[in-house]
């Protein structure tokens, strides 16, 4: 059988490695495919000759369309990233038969719709497994091996960076702000960190992951996204006696009135496994009504783990070229045609525990004014401290865990809480899942 | 397009909880695999109407032949378990030119070779995700998930009724018979206890995740199997003053000289993610030289999570029931005639780190000739120490970590200890793993 030619899009980190894994382990990789699978043809402006394999036997350009257009390749593997030109290659690919293969969380978020619409009029997959926490075939376990079930939830985290921060503010007592400094010395974080800290790529990777397990259209726009720039020390420490972990994450949920998708900080027991995930590492949760809590662990980012995704997705493409295209696995774990339009949840129709810490008057009445306005609004407490005073300050931390209630409700009662005199400044609100 | 149709043997646990599955699941796993998939046909001497849904349209028969036989049955589903009748209903099933699914681990581990060769002949499938790890798609990880990657190691909590008596006994501090008692009674462990604490059931699932990994044929007999009936409560104490807990594991890596296959109870850093899974859940961490290590953790028994996976196999045989044979995943992950003659080692090859105790008279001189026996051997220590006599006794317990050593190495020197008069008993003996 004839080599199947993969065309790269891209030579930088990711390209690289999955350069480098497709030439390294060639003999395994045939040995699982069925055939031989090589880089034929690689479009690249700046690369590092000194940092990949096998070079001498891939043609080379500077026009990424070249490739696209290049009747010899077979696979397009699109490791450019961003959204343009990355979604007209694309497009372009499918228009000319091709195969694709991506890593390009934020393409698939925003217009992955138009994107596999495109794939199956043209019979071809655009296939997508390093999209989402790197290494970690989750979107195959969602898509494939827990194609049985009914998913109930899905907890993950799927931002390195953000776990890193979280991590070693936990275990090193350090603030924000220093750590993400560390983190971009280290090459964890970007120069401008809003994607990351913000949650924004989270939801970029957590829109893919409903779409799979829901089999609703992706709705990257109807994410909920909050960062973890506010969470500060004594949040943390606080959460730990509670015996609690604060995590950045991903929560994706079906309930009767819709699908809750939405990325915060989030307070988790600290006996679950996923509360102990630490560093840059990812970690994904699925609850099915089969198969109960499943987790996927694993490294969620760099050159050899995303390659690792990558090139699985060539050799599921490779293994599977002959086949009928609609007897293939659909690309949204659903048959196309089959989605269903269960609405996403606004952030107010979603209910949750939450731990909150406000800086009050010590004082007696102001306990008795704060929980009249929670009890009001139907939220009941579950746990209570009111720290020690600083010295010459008449004010105390006091921090709370409450039952579940839906946001709306805790938005007012946040409000009028804000609003007593006796209480200084704002709020801080971090929500808290059971994940049982 | 027309139903699937199942044709399932045996309505116990786990073919009950597959035709609930399907029954409940329908309309969502129609939606996934692109046709209706129904249960048409079951074979079953005794079974529990009240706990089996949508039985009206299942016909019924006591032969399980006959179903094998049935034209109309496109999907064989073994889930009868043991070596006879089952082999031979596979095998007809095959020759009859039916896809097979099967939670059957044992009859994989020792017959998989035979099965796989009639069945790659046959243009059938036979799909196995339910005889690893119940509910985690470990099988699918491995085969399709990974196949970028060489695959250095996996080791793997892939008994349930073990792990339940490590965690009790580690939480609890009982001993071992007070907790298999309680296992047995609770119907986490059979009346003969056999396959699952002595590592039995361990070793066929680990047989088969060697071969998917390394693509070697399946070799159950050549895998050391050493149970954890002789753990004692002191030994998870002592374990875990030195950071660790005791976990049994099957752990199989790849050597420039073979594979090791190897189930044993096993010291692990209690920092590790796997360290830290209890009860009855299973896990399996895969370390790949592309994407590092990963884990999956889920249920690894039960009604609903083995069904689980036996229904994600009867899903992917049905999307992929008009794709022509030679371009399926193959069933061992690497193509038929492409599997490897790498040996698998004999336990005097393997080499790893250990946990010994020992008994021995509290007396000068005594420390000496046990340290100099080690060293002779070419063992060196990472920690020891010597516990507090008890009363009325000149013996103490010796407890210490050694660094990596040849099993042979240490069986030596371990009789030559256990030959000192200042030494009473035998030396327990665990293997550790930094699994890092």
């Amino acid at each position: 059988m004839k080599p199947v030619k993969v065309g790269l899009l891209g030579l930088g980190t990711v390209g690289g490695g999955t350069l480098n894994v497709l030439v390294r382990n060639a003999q395994e990789i045939a040995r699982r495919a069925g055939r031989e699978i090589v880089v034929s043809h690689a479009a690249a402006r700046d690369y590092d000759p000194s940092q990949l394999e096998g070079l001498e036997s891939v043609e080379i350009c500077n026009d990424a369309f070249d490739v696209v257009a290049n009747p010899e390749v077979d696979i397009v593997v699109e490791l450019i990233g961003g959204y343009s030109p990355a979604k007209e290659l694309v497009m372009k690919a499918i228009e000319n038969g091709k195969h694709v293969v991506t890593a390009n969380k934020a393409l698939i978020a925003l217009h992955g719709n138009e994107i596999f619409t495109a794939a199956q009029k043209q019979g071809v997959t655009v296939a997508f497994e390093a999209a989402v926490a790197g290494g970690i075939p989750i979107i195959k376990a969602l898509r494939e091996g827990l194609s049985a079930n009914h998913i109930n939830w899905i907890a993950g985290i799927i931002n390195g960076t953000g776990n890193f921060i979280l991590t070693e503010m936990k275990e090193k007592g350090r603030d924000f702000a220093d750590v993400l400094k560390e983190a971009q010395e280290l090459g964890y974080a970007e120069a401008d960190p809003t994607f990351d800290v913000e949650g924004i790529d989270a939801a970029h990777k957590l829109t893919i992951l409903a779409s799979l397990a829901f089999g609703i259209p992706l709705q990257f726009e109807k994410c909920f996204t909050e960062g973890i720039s506010k969470i500060e020390p004594q949040d943390v420490t606080y959460a730990e006696e509670f015996g609690y972990r604060i995590k950045h994450l991903g929560v994706t949920r079906k309930t009767e009135a819709g699908v809750e998708l939405r990325v915060h900080p989030t307070l988790i027991p600290e006996k679950r496994l996923i509360a102990n995930v630490n560093g840059v590492m990812n970690a994904v949760l699925v609850n099915g009504d089969a198969v109960g809590p499943t987790l996927y662990y694993g490294a969620g980012a760099g050159s050899l783990p995303t390659a690792s995704a990558v090139v699985a997705d060539v050799i599921d493409v490779a293994r599977a070229l002959t086949t009928d295209p609609t007897n293939r696995v659909p690309h949204l774990a659903f048959q196309p045609g089959e989605l269903s339009d269960t609405p996403v949840l606004s952030m107010d129709d979603v209910e949750t525990a939450y731990y909150l810490r406000m800086t009050v008057e010590d004082k007696a009445g102001v306990l008795a004014a704060i929980a009249g306005i929670l009890s009001e609004a139907g939220i009941s407490i579950d746990a209570m401290q009111q720290k020690e005073p600083g010295d010459a300050d008449d004010y105390v931390p006091l921090v709370m865990l409450t039952h579940n209630v839906r946001e709306a409700a805790m938005n007012t009662a946040i409000a009028k809480i804000e609003g007593l005199a006796a209480v200084r400044g704002s709020v801080t609100r971090i929500r808290v899942e059971q994940l049982s």
